[in-house]
């Protein structure tokens, strides 16, 4: 199997770096695929899946909306998993989980593993509690072909709380980043990028500039574009020129591409087909001008 | 609805400080349940609520052990939660999440509000993210009643990595709770003590005395004792003393009483039964023990 950073590289390289979240919140699935149940929630994210498909080459379904309708929600994320790994698409799991060794493998075996019952091909992984707590990841990334997605300085208000405040001498995010360093060597596909990505805010392009310094081989995974509030330069600031554009990771939108005008009052699949595809490919068509051809 | 804290409060008071952990490790679930299955360890999982029951007034489920079992794994744990409750056991759900606000609304659905599909009293949150991230698992605890348990200083090698070193002039575990000061004041039941409760390892009893200088009041789930090393007088450090014994929140203990010596080789039921009651009432006995009577 190809090393994970091969993959999503690839993936950015054909179609962009838009990475299509699958972001089921509540009350916002149309009553055309059933409305806010388990059953409407997997509808409306196959039809998901098909609208990434040729438009898109990575996805990102976040857990919290599929646990909120319980096992019944979480049988949906696995149809839906299933689907996008038969359209060929690459998905980001975002969990964030994380935890201590013999408890971390427990969600290597969800979600990392060979035959894992929630297939992906990277999660999502929370710092907080140490290196040992992503070591079990990391070693089932190199084994599986997979990729860890550390969270490194997040979109929200909230990441000035901690991430930002300086830990002996550099914010926090940046000794997160620095401990890290072998592990990204470890991840490194033929590519020459690491499938050990970094989380890091589109609201924070200084910070991203900055952790491309630190970790100049890290793909980096950028939430807060779109409905958040950032725009597309702002979500490049840590990508790097590399011929005549810039390469360096995925751009997660997700409200923006899961509920865009038009597609709520669509009565028909093909109207809420054509909202949906529109704004994938809007989104994909911004990002991709921003990174230059 | 009563408050979590007083609730938990109560069944320390009257079992003691055990919390019992429900810990599915790979591999370690009995053939006379199924072995390592969905539906075994669901079969495992109501019995060692049974076993609980009159022993101890307080348990932990860890999600990851759940998830790696895919849906069924969530549909079992999700029978054993309603089992639990029927139980009037108190459940700390052990998940770590964390996420931004829209999404942790989401976990909130999935764990916290009334009707909840995985209902549980408290669930374990990470701090990583910044105080936007927990609080609207605070605003659902104060409104249902439940307790939220944040990530401090955990037992693992790894805390040392990031925890425990000094964010602007005092270890970051610190500093995450001295930010959660007013949420620990919202959560306070009519017991005193409050329902946002801290993690803090056994095997860091100086840095338990130190939470709880920093937090009085806070409740504290405490690991790492049993299997991960640490005894009964280092569990109960950041106990206050109250009367002729030491109160303050709960210790959990998960592989030393899910699998105690001579519960893998019983050939009946009784045979299980035995082994693991003697564990949960041995462990009782000892915390209770060191913590006065």
């Amino acid at each position: 199997m190809s090393a994970f950073a091969d993959r999503l590289f690839e993936a950015a390289d054909r179609f962009g770096p838009l990475c299509v979240g699958i972001d089921p919140h509540e009350g916002r699935i149309p009553a055309l695929f059933g409305g806010d149940t388990p059953e409407g929630v997997e509808r409306w994210g196959l039809a998901m899946v098909e609208a990434v498909k040729g438009r898109a080459g990575v996805i990102k379904p976040q857990s919290a909306f599929f646990e909120r309708h319980g096992w019944q929600g979480m049988r949906a994320l696995t149809r839906i998993l299933e689907a996008a790994r038969e359209a060929g698409l690459v998905v980001l799991m975002d969990a964030k989980r994380g935890d201590i060794g013999s408890t971390a493998q427990g969600y290597v075996s969800a979600f990392l593993e060979a035959g894992a019952p929630f297939p992906c091909d990277a999660l999502t992984i929370n710092p907080y509690m140490g290196l040992d707590t992503i070591e079990p990841h990391v070693a089932a990334a190199e084994q599986y072909g997979k990729g860890v997605i550390v969270l490194a300085r997040t979109s929200n208000p909230g990441s000035a709380d901690f991430q930002s405040k300086s830990l002996e001498g550099a914010p926090l995010f940046e000794r997160v980043v620095e401990a890290l360093a072998p592990m990204v060597e470890r991840l490194k596909g033929d590519c020459g990028w690491s499938g050990l990505m970094l989380v890091t805010g589109a609201t924070g392009p200084e910070e991203a500039r900055r952790l491309r310094e630190l970790a100049p081989d890290a793909l980096f995974l950028v939430p807060g574009y779109g409905a958040q509030g950032a725009g597309a330069a702002e979500a490049l600031a840590g990508f790097r020129q590399q011929g005549n554009r810039l390469v360096g990771g995925v751009v997660s939108a997700s409200r923006s591409v899961n509920f865009p005008a038009g597609s709520a009052e669509a009565d028909t699949l093909d109207g809420w087909r054509i909202a949906v595809t529109e704004a994938i490919a809007a989104a994909q068509a911004d990002l991709v001008a921003a990174a230059g051809t």
